[in-house]
């Protein structure tokens, strides 16, 4: 499944821009058939991809966005780190997640120092914590969500404890976890009788830090999504930063969830490239594939709506990606009116319903067109089958039934309708 | 309606590349209004829209291809013509599809004058078309189908006569025929007993060129899309091009109908973003629009799909344009592997199936969002309605019913389809 | 397109079931080809189909509801009725539309006598209607909508005056209006400071009485569905019944007009058919029709899709008229309970937007297994494209965009949303 | 998850229309929980329902179409039929397949013996047969699939020996194999130089018989669909019964699987149905879902389009499955025309990829109303969306990438394409 070359390349399929980028491919690429092997294995047990994840990290891989001096690859653009994840993602959604996960905190961080925002004066030590990234001693995990609560509503609190902080709480979903050094949280803050809403960067080894190790999904079996619990965990002061006052919901935070929200769709694409490609193989090789084509009618519409689907998914993509580019580049962090960072939310959530829809059809066309032996419970197609539902419940706006809302509210008819 | 800015710009509209497309879109732009009014009363009484073509003319966008120097605004980028062609779909879809069959054919020979390939040596007068054209003394119309005939069988014939040639049949289809000064043909040229395919350019003037204007169409009643006849037409030697063998399918010509069919979706693109316009517009206005939006379900569900199928259409619109205009600026006509051709087709149906499918859809959320009053026969968005559904037989492929066909065969899988 | 017989009886496809239904759509099936031309004529011009609504007059056929022994069919199934009203709309579906407009109310009022109910006893003389009817010399037009006005919202009002009413407002899309010699009404009936819902039976030879011939559709254009105007019409006491106070929405009324809207979908249905009909024919016929039959995945699956549509349409409308009638012959009027009348609402809108879908799809592939030609805008299926978008807007639930939440309000989860 | 009264009734629910049918739901009901447990467990061990299965037969569910003199139910409809397979699918799809094909076969014995054609009088002994199923001492597998082979190219013999027969051959999908008592095959059997279509039914305890117990599909994990293999089995001769000449494709044949086929669809709507209900369930008891149902316009689309799925796939069914049985009543088996054959074959393949799209829409609508937490590995729904993807390849038609082909060629388009 190497890459294409020839009048693949007017099919719209994303290739990386930067030669960082295609530095970073390559390495991906040349673990390909490793990952792949890896995966079945770790999707059948239900256990974290943890080989996986060691060879990127040990390749570099988990590096990526780091600047070169810092020992990374020095990816600044979303699109190449949306290609990147979509070549794991063909050996492995599961590890693509897991990956995607850290890379979009160390993106960020390394936009933040590259913009030398006020931010980054106070408050966290990026420049740090991507110098140890870069020395493959450092993994994020993004331990955000929290069983029943939305974005704005969190239950894991930070109390002022001795100059620092002690953290209480339980995430769930914290892809990436067993192997993570860090857990980068969202939580409440109180001092006082003031509440804050606030980032944490929360060591792994620090006492009262636990891993529930319990992920058990339908998909993505290989992405260590489990439950991480924070049972008074001290924490220093500079480990945590206040956001802004609780209960304030600032349009200026849809811009990061937009942004990782696009680029995550590299799993998708990455996935559905890959099921397309299973399809073709398996007509190419089988016996009978041939005469099938050529006399069944839905087989013929079968390939060729898997095509469209698959220059939809990438074509949207590489777009919006563009467009994110154009003005991630010009523009540093949070530097948006509101109404932007509404139309950047908007464009993410578009996007990925574009993307999921797309990936679903590809799928489901793949399957059809290589028939029964797809509903093995090992075969590939039957994971992607299982993976790609994940996208329903991934979506970059929170919580997910209310995106279709979000959109409508961002379109130009209702642009007071946001109260939310 | 007038140009976005701010948030929509992330919404992968398509603007202008260049500084002339941008001038070109300008022109558009002004006439919006003349455009938008006189589209009504053209289609109310199913008349050619002749002034609405003949404005256009005199501010020089049907010069739009032509070198600066020539008259032209010099628009090279496919995406530009693109572009100007959904901006007069936004008042005029029948006038945008007059124009585009024009323009794909200038810019055609435009880009052979620019590349200076030996077709230009020999053959045709292209650069003085070009300055014709930027003259505002020549209007092409592209007389290529004829009924119940495909891309490849043709009953239009030129036989030698006196060191020209003499050109009987009839097209269909050919849009801004009234207004056309020079009809260019594909035909079956006749040798003796050797046949072979041809192109001739055949002046509105000519003895024996007749026009049934007998367009009527459910939609597109303003295009003059109606009969040409040629019946015993002298023609001098230089205004017919040997093209090869009769019978022959040369897959280098799929390159030019991949590039004009690209191109042509501006139409449907342009149709998609007004009629979202128009919607938006509705409830804006609507005494009642604010508390429907609030409290119906469906009417936010079918904003946001409408900016969903939006995106859909303008992502890949344009990640196609940029790919294919990346190859054309490099590379002269038809210099590409069959292999590279077969791929443009492939993603020119594929993107064709996407903006076709986007624009129904935009359309129909449109109607429902409106309401009853769309259905008024002179409602824009009943137009939009009727307009709409040529999309589904103006596919670039021919015969339009073996498109989803050619798409798989130019699949991977079925590299070795192709020779049926 | 006469009845088929043998395997075709296992498509779903809807047949009377009753004697009276049989003999009624003996009578349609006779005039069929009169009304197929006669069809074409009206659309063109624009003009109320006057002629063939008269010749179903003459043949009965407006009189199928009325018991035998008052000149009528004696069709009481609202199955029967429903193939009925699918016969007219395969010639001809403004025809449809105005005779089921018409045959709702009558086949309402047959109800109420067969059931000997109390309302029958007083307020309107329904028998003598429907002797009217039996004897040609009454034709219904149901006058109940009026713009920018929901069900429950209305500005036509009844004041008292010397014994009997005085009536003004405007009423929009009175189908049948030029053929009516009554107008069933909804209105606002006031007594000093009280306000009622009520309806009334207003003769069209009542002074003040006014059409104003205005129905110019995107499609149906031949239904005759222009504004009626009352001006300060007089009307006697009886002529007027009182629904209930004003204001409170009685989810009887959702019986009513479940049942007719549940039968307003053989308009679609029989669209649907007579476009299956069309494109089918035309493939055979054509010269080159075969081949392309056996060559193109897409028509193949075209024509599949197309028969799987029109089976949905067929089974599942009539699975549920099958159950509606069960009720309706063991249950008088409005005796049921609200939840079972809003049981009858969501089914009745649920079906609707399946028919509505699967017409729509059917037309979609007709006119694309046809090609260009359909596009012309006689083409009896450019036709449909036009009358059947119809459907969106004829919706049985007012307003028609809030359909979906009454749906989702009638489902078990979410009994108690009904706050309306 | 009892039955439903009331206004539920109208949407076309499925409910037994015989006493016999009615006493076996009745059955089934009773079993629902137990059943429901067992499957969680079955399907997370990925083991054989062989409890579930035995409680049904316990029960007499297994004899549901035996007459009630021989022990059975006496289920003479195939409607009835159905709806029982649905009732058992609600707890278990993976039983409900088991069932289902067991059934199939006994109750079209049943049927046979019910008109005494003349295949009663030679050949099988299905008397016995139904007797000993009535007595719980016979259990049926349908072993016809083998892998690689459609439904005409079979590699499993049986010659000749010594008065009866001798059997080699693998078959796959064999469902119900680990409880089978008996396989009914289909198979070739060569005389001499003469090669016959063949059934067989071997007993299990057959010297030879061998179950590989192999099953391990991503769905149905429950349904024992492993391969069973022949290895030199002895077989008495009227063990044996001959179709007809090997090649020769009889149209009667069509009629077998039509019916079979069709009832196989109770199994995805049971699914369906379930879903919906765990869906409602699951709004209703949570703490958020109403508000969530108040405010979230995609929840309350979800919910409708729900309802609208279900309603479409109920409603097909019924009104199939009562035209088929009209047929089955006043019609032997193999009694039809060919046209007759391949128009019942026709509406059983539209049938299913309508129950197909519908079930599957509705455990997507029901998922997504669910949340993430329907992603967990052990979710009702993460099980019905695996084992739901089985109706895609358990089309009645085969190979089942022909089946669009088929319905093609049955249309009345072209009857004359199925000569191929």
């Amino acid at each position: 499944m190497g890459r294409k070359s020839g009048p693949e390349r007017l099919g719209c399929e994303l290739e990386p821009v930067t030669y960082s980028g295609f530095q970073t491919v390559a390495a991906v690429t040349n673990l390909h058939d490793l990952l792949a092997e890896w995966a079945a294995t770790d999707d059948a047990e239900g256990r974290f991809a943890s080989k996986s994840v060691q060879a990127l990290v040990d390749a570099g891989v988990f590096a990526a966005a780091v600047p070169v001096d810092l020992g990374g690859f020095g990816v600044e653009r979303l699109h190449d780190i949306t290609v990147i994840t979509a070549r794991i993602a063909r050996a492995d959604a599961s590890v693509a997640v897991a990956f995607y996960m850290h890379i979009a905190l160390a993106w960020y961080f390394a936009r933040v120092v590259r913009f030398g925002t006020e931010q980054q004066s106070h408050g966290f030590p990026r420049l740090q914590w991507l110098e140890a990234i870069g020395g493959r001693s450092m993994l994020l995990c993004s331990a955000v969500t929290e069983r029943g609560a939305d974005y704005w509503n969190l239950n894991t609190t930070a109390t002022p404890s001795r100059g620092g902080w002690i953290i209480n709480g339980r995430k769930v979903l914290a892809s990436a976890s067993p192997a993570a050094t860090h857990f980068y949280c969202r939580l409440k803050a109180s001092i006082g009788h003031r509440h804050y809403l606030a980032s944490a960067m929360i060591p792994a080894d620090t006492p009262g830090v636990h891993l529930d190790n319990n992920w058990d999904g339908l998909g993505l079996r290989g992405s260590g999504s489990g439950d991480v619990v924070f049972a008074d965990c001290p924490l220093p002061e500079n480990a945590l930063l206040i956001r802004g006052e609780w209960g304030r919901r600032d349009p200026r935070m849809l811009e990061g969830r937009a942004v990782s929200g696009l680029g995550l769709n590299g799993v998708y694409l990455g996935m559905a490239e890959e099921a397309h490609d299973v399809a073709v193989a398996t007509l190419e090789k089988s016996p009978t594939g041939r005469r099938r084509r050529l006399s069944a009618a839905s087989v013929r519409v079968g390939i060729a709506e898997m095509e469209i689907a698959l220059i939809t998914a990438r074509g949207v993509l590489a777009a919006a990606l563009q467009d994110f580019d154009a003005h991630l580049t010009q523009n540093g962090p949070q530097a948006l009116s509101d109404q932007m960072c509404h139309g950047m939310m908007k464009v993410c959530q578009s996007v990925s319903f574009v993307v999921e829809r797309a990936a679903t059809d590809v799928i489901d066309h793949a399957m059809r067109l290589v028939g029964g032996s797809s509903y093995a419970a090992r075969h590939p197609l039957a994971r992607a089958y299982r993976d790609v539902r994940a996208a329903a419940f991934m979506l970059p706006y929170s919580p997910p039934e209310e995106a279709m809302d979000f959109i409508a509210s961002a379109a130009p008819v209702a642009s007071s309708m946001v109260e939310e």
